[in-house]
This record gives C-alpha cells, sequence and structure tokens, in this order.
C-alpha cells in the first residue's frame, strides 16, 4: 500500500494559557493550511533555548492544543544541549526541559520531543484500507539511501488526510522530499 | 555478522596542490587518530561555502589524498544550497561545486558529496567474515527509531579497521552514536 511522505521541520503547539503568556492578545492568524484537515502553520515564530545553543525562527502551528509541545530533531536536539525521547504527541510525561522564547515573554516547560515516525488515518481510512486495529507498520523507502523504516504508528484523528509524518532526520537521511511515494508493509 | 557504527560529521580531504594553496607552508598537524589505520583529524579547519549559505570548523582530515572532497549531509546540502550526489570516495565526476575557505586562501571545487553508507574492509577482514566479491549489503538497525538500510558499500583498502561509516543524517534518524552494534544482512 502506497503512501506520500510529509516532511515536519521543528515547530511548536501552545495551550492556550502559555500562547497568552508569549503572545499575549495576539491573534494566532493562518500563514498557510497543513495537509491534516484544520490544521495550519501560524505566521508566528519562536526562538527554542537548551542548555547549549538556541535555535530561532521555530514555527507556531494552530490551532492551539490541550498541550504545550516542542518537536524537535536529534539533529537539533545536539544543538541544544538536549535528550528528548522519541514520543507520539502528547505523551509527554518526563520528556526534556525547554525554553521558548518569543518577542513578549518566555517560559521553561517539561515539552520537546522527538516525534515518532507516524501515519495520519481516520476511522474510513482503516476500513478502506484493511487498517483496523492495526497500531504501527514498517515502510519501505526507495532510492540510492532507502531501505526499511520500523515503528511507523498510526495516528487516528476523527478526519485525516493518508500521510506518513517523518521528522527532518528521517527525511534527509532517507533522500526524502515532501510528498515522495513510499510503500507500507504491514507486518 | 555484527559490525559496530562510525559517525561521520562533515569533513573535507585536500590533495597538495589544494592544500598549498590553503594552508601554504603550514603542517598539517594531527589532532587525533581516526579509526581506519593512517588516518587522522587535523588541527586545521575551514569554513565551506555554498551559494545559499556557510557552514564554519569544517575539519580537515589527513594525511592528503590525490583528490580534494568535501563529504557533507543531505542536511548541510539544504544550508548550503547546494545539490550533491550520493557517492562513494573518489567518484567525482560531475559533483557539486563548492567553495573552500581558509585564514589564507579561498579555491572553488566540483568536490562536493553526500557519502555513500560504507564498511571498511580489507583482503583479510573479507576472507575472515565471508564477504570476498560482495559489493554491497544492507544493514539492521535496533531501536525505537530503527530498521534496515540498504546499498551499504564494501569499501577496501590495504589496512581496514572493520566499521561502518554513516554520515550524521543517517546516525541521527536511526539515533545511532559512534560504536553502536549493528547487524549485517548479506542480500
Amino acid at each position: 500500500m502506497k503512501v506520500n511522505v510529509g516532511v515536519s521541520n521543528r515547530h511548536v503547539h501552545l495551550n492556550d494559557d502559555d500562547y497568552k503568556l508569549l503572545f499575549g492578545d495576539r491573534p494566532l492568524t493562518k500563514r498557510n493550511d497543513l495537509t491534516q484537515p484544520g490544521t495550519f502553520a501560524s505566521e508566528l515564530t519562536v526562538t527554542i533555548k537548551g542548555p547549549k545553543r538556541e535555535i530561532a525562527n521555530v514555527r507556531v502551528l494552530g490551532p492551539n492544543r490541550s498541550y504545550t509541545q516542542v518537536e524537535v530533531s536529534k539533529t537539533d536536539s545536539y544543538t541544544l544541549g538536549i535528550d528528548p525521547p522519541v514520543r507520539n504527541s502528547g505523551d509527554l510525561e518526563g520528556v526534556s526541559e525547554i525554553t521558548i522564547v518569543s518577542e513578549y515573554g518566555e517560559i521553561t516547560r517539561n515539552a520537546a520531543i522527538i516525534a515518532s515516525r507516524h501515519i495520519h488515518v481516520d476511522r474510513k481510512i482503516r476500513e478502506e484500507r484493511g487498517l483496523v486495529g492495526i497500531e504501527k507498520v514498517s515502510v519501505r523507502i526507495p532510492g540510492e539511501k532507502g531501505g526499511i523504516i520500523d515503528n511507523v504508528y498510526l495516528k487516528d484523528s476523527e478526519e485525516a488526510y493518508f500521510e506518513m509524518h517523518l521528522d527532518t532526520d528521517d527525511a534527509n537521511a532517507h533522500l526524502l522530499k515532501q510528498n515522495d511515494e513510499v510503500e507500507i508493509i504491514l507486518n
């Protein structure tokens, strides 16, 4: 079964309280839609700071969530000087501390993760494609730096666009770009 | 069959003429030995420049070779604004142009590649491990971001230390560190 690739650069999700601390009454305005229905890249960016260095121009995604989460790559984590675990979104028990800085304020939260490789699905997609009851799959990647990546989780939402999200390390290591087509292997 | 991982950060090899243009009569002094017999990281660094941005503090390795070659990751290539091919060392026909800058001079060469995944072997290692006549293998990587990487070339030298070299994209995508142990799969 084929699936297209979406490449996720480092980004930040904020909860309403943290949004207010960083941006006050400024609205979370949309820059462009993302592929998952209802989600968007906002016009806002922050700087993220670890004990070693900081990374500027990190995009804030919308809409706000019930939790604040900073998704970085392993490469970013060496720059920042943190050692975040690989996690699914929202599973933030014991994750890495990171500081988020805006023009207006600064917060420090246990919020930094390396996102698990995942494929967005909903109930309809699972039924149509024979994926009901499946937690994770492997994916075959073609090309000069291809291979198979394991532990690609199926991530459910109310309404999904069927796409595999990889961070920039996974994409660059395998020479993958946005919308490249790869092959799901059911384990 | 097990093999240990060596992680190669971006680095530069120079030929004698280009070395002289960049460093004149300054000796190529050793900072530390590398794992392959006779090779070393020197005390010298350069800045590499592409059309988009530059990357400073890129290590010059020794001894000099018969060709000048700049090995970068795909991530680096986006920073630099170049699109280098995946190549084995020394196979430089049609590779990307890059500028190398030292304190003393600057050269521009068709020299930038993304190094192929490779395992260092010599005749003795090939015979002892049943690898005679094999051009490339796949390698199984354990862990949360594991999988299988294909197109890992066996690279021959007179005397080798048996080790798989990956660039920082491959290492970071798979959460691998120097000396981690992985498993060769004979195709």
